[in-house]
């Protein structure tokens, strides 16, 4: 066997801290530094390090587990409260990129060469990559916020959205010969909420009822709902076809209420900091492969860029205005809308599969991909500057650091 | 991408959990459950998983994470005290199975074809595998025992002797026409110890240097010593031809010296517990595929188990007894070496690809490793039985478990 996977674990490791403590200096959040090191390392760069199955799978249980802790910390009281003003969020949020990303691809020469092909390429805008909001929210100990709620609840309808756009697009468009029923899979969606919901229910009874009858071992607990969290995460992509970090955050947010969940989401912050979120983010910028490219395509990806950043961000203001949020909390949930993270490279690679994504417009979404996870962190922190100067000094104030007595500061770097 | 190992991962935690926390209730330790949990689950007996390249480098990364937190938590004074008896328990301790192997090897009809096959019969039981006897020796809070010094030395010590004996039989019965060099192995594993200890001087003059000055943030110390961990692992593997577990064992030790490392291997406690070490103890049963076998083979295997037993009892306990540690402390040094783990199977590849190990063997070979491996924690636990009635109740008390205000019981569950 070979051993090579461990050295790309210490080169992991070692890259996305030190390139996290180097963002911190200059006050960005370290999980820019994280993709910076994986963008660096990556095939886009250096090439040192490559996209392997072990890597991919990791960076997959990282991201699961990000969102299942975002979940555990999510109070689900609140997230109702925002319920509505999220779901016109996430809508507006969702047709303005739209629209944008298909004007784009109508006047670019090196645009789609159908309708379907063009509206496609505003189809991989609208997707929205929560993970790294919430981990630079995590960082600045924003998570537990009106507006971090708000956010949280706009990703996960506008994950839906997603599919919902995703599915009656390609079935529209499909050129493949792979059919697709646009009822079907609304169905599908619409069941998964509905099956979360039931097992969700009876699990967290029975969860809060074994635990009060023993206590005998907290760990146990810990890894049960891990089994909850991968099971769940597992059935949405494989029987509902709901992204897998959408029934995590179920997952977390089921258990949220549960007496333990601080002990709980204190042993995944964990697990995430010391082995999984570095793969993960590092991950994201492995796969920005890029190949040459032609002055058009350069100035079609820089006009995509500024499309991805302003549509979203002017569409979630917007939306946010609508539902009475003030000036700035409008600007901070636009902001935090921004990334697109791995949520629109999937999105391409299946517009890829039914023909609808022309392999030459595949750097410029990589691309923007990238750029919208690195800015995003950077703007949504900008956004929330002012009013908190000191704002990373206690940040992520985990259950664990009070336990173990350490100083706030071991929660400052999240990582 | 295929989401199945989500859904291997879940069962992996469940049953070993599940099996572990039924093995605790009839008072065996927990690895026996959930190495029985693979297993079952494997193709040996359900089929349900497979061996994929995702679970075998993450088991991988389990027992080296588990031989740096056994590292961190030995004190290096108390394991030169043990030095030369570890000699010596190592030495008799490889002799006699090498014997018993031989013999049986000549005597049975299934046995060797050849006086090199039959010698290499024996080869493969010297091979002791101590991941899970420190396991069991955490479990029991029996770890930092002048008798687990005394094993954890001689199980280096073994691993060493191991590779030496492997490299000269291989050299001597070589019919692959793969050369080997005695003399430059030999060199090798030297400078492995002499490179070990002088960059491990080193950095954890550097480490300890680095905490001082800055208190600032404790998980940068956390991943700074993992990346180092893996580094050390990769470089025995890589450079060395040196058994990557000793590599981890090594830097752990290296790191037991600095302030913090209680703080360091309590983090390690919770990656291995929540993640590593059900996956690499599942992946041990998971290995076990066993063919269709006749009587003659059948017969061989018993008579292999009961030798690979016998033989490193006697041989250890002599050892032992001749370093003068009393009849009891004699036999806990013997039950202790007797699993051979995944270090067994590393060795019959290793033959059968030089030719000097029949496939027909194989069947064998791998039931003697995991029946030793199942019995080990087994006759472990009996032989420290009697003197400590309560032994699992404050067992593996980590700091972490102390820190969170858990109670004890909490350590009781150390998967």
């Amino acid at each position: 066997m070979s051993y090579d996977f461990l050295f790309d674990l210490a080169l992991i490791f070692l890259s996305t801290k030190l390139l996290g403590i180097l963002t911190r200096r200059v006050n960005m959040p370290q999980v820019v530094g994280a993709l910076l090191a994986g963008l660096v390392l990556g095939p886009a760069v250096l090439n040192i390090l490559h996209e392997t199955e072990f890597i991919t799978n990791l960076s997959e249980i990282g991201v699961i587990v990000l969102m299942f802790t975002a979940g555990l910390e999510t109070s689900i009281k609140d997230l109702k409260k925002c319920g509505l003003a999220s779901s016109v969020i996430a809508i507006i949020g969702v047709i303005v990129p739209l629209i944008g990303g298909a004007v784009l691809g109508h006047f670019s020469s090196v645009g789609g060469k159908s309708l379907m092909e063009n509206i496609f390429i505003g189809v991989v805008l609208t997707a929205t990559s929560v993970s790294i909001t919430v981990e630079t929210l995590k960082e600045m100990g924003k998570l537990n916020t009106k507006v971090a709620n708000t956010i949280l609840g706009a990703a996960i309808i506008d994950d839906v959205l997603g599919i919902v756009i995703l599915t009656i697009v390609s079935s529209l468009g499909n050129t493949s010969g792979e059919s697709v029923n646009v009822a079907v899979i609304l169905l599908k969606v619409f069941l998964f909420f509905v099956f979360a919901g039931v097992v969700g229910f009876i699990f967290s009874k029975l969860f809060s009822m074994w635990f009060d009858n023993s206590k005998k071992d907290l760990r146990r607990y810990v890894i049960v709902a891990f089994v909850f969290c991968l099971l769940l995460s597992f059935a949405a992509e494989e029987y509902f076809g709901v992204a897998d970090i959408t029934g995590a955050f179920l997952a977390g947010l089921i258990l949220s209420g549960t007496k333990e969940s601080h002990y709980i989401s204190a042993r995944f912050e964990t697990l995430s900091y010391l082995f999984l979120s570095p793969i993960f983010f590092a991950s994201v910028g492995i796969n920005a492969t890029i190949g040459s490219m032609n002055s058009a395509l350069i100035i079609f990806t820089i006009l995509l860029v500024i499309i991805a950043v302003l549509s979203k961000i002017v569409g979630c203001y917007f939306g946010a205005r609508l539902c009475k949020f003030n000036n700035r909390e409008g600007i901070q949930i636009g902001t935090g809308m921004v990334s697109r993270g791995e949520v629109a490279l999937i999105v391409a690679n299946k517009g890829k599969a039914l023909g609808l994504v022309n392999d030459v417009l595949f750097a410029p979404i990589i691309i923007m991909v990238v750029i919208t996870t690195i800015i995003a962190p950077i703007l949504l922190k900008l956004s929330f500057k002012e009013k908190n100067p000191v704002v990373e000094e206690n940040s992520n104030f985990t259950p664990e650091t009070i336990d173990n007595g350490i100083d706030p500061y071991d929660g400052s770097e999240n990582k």
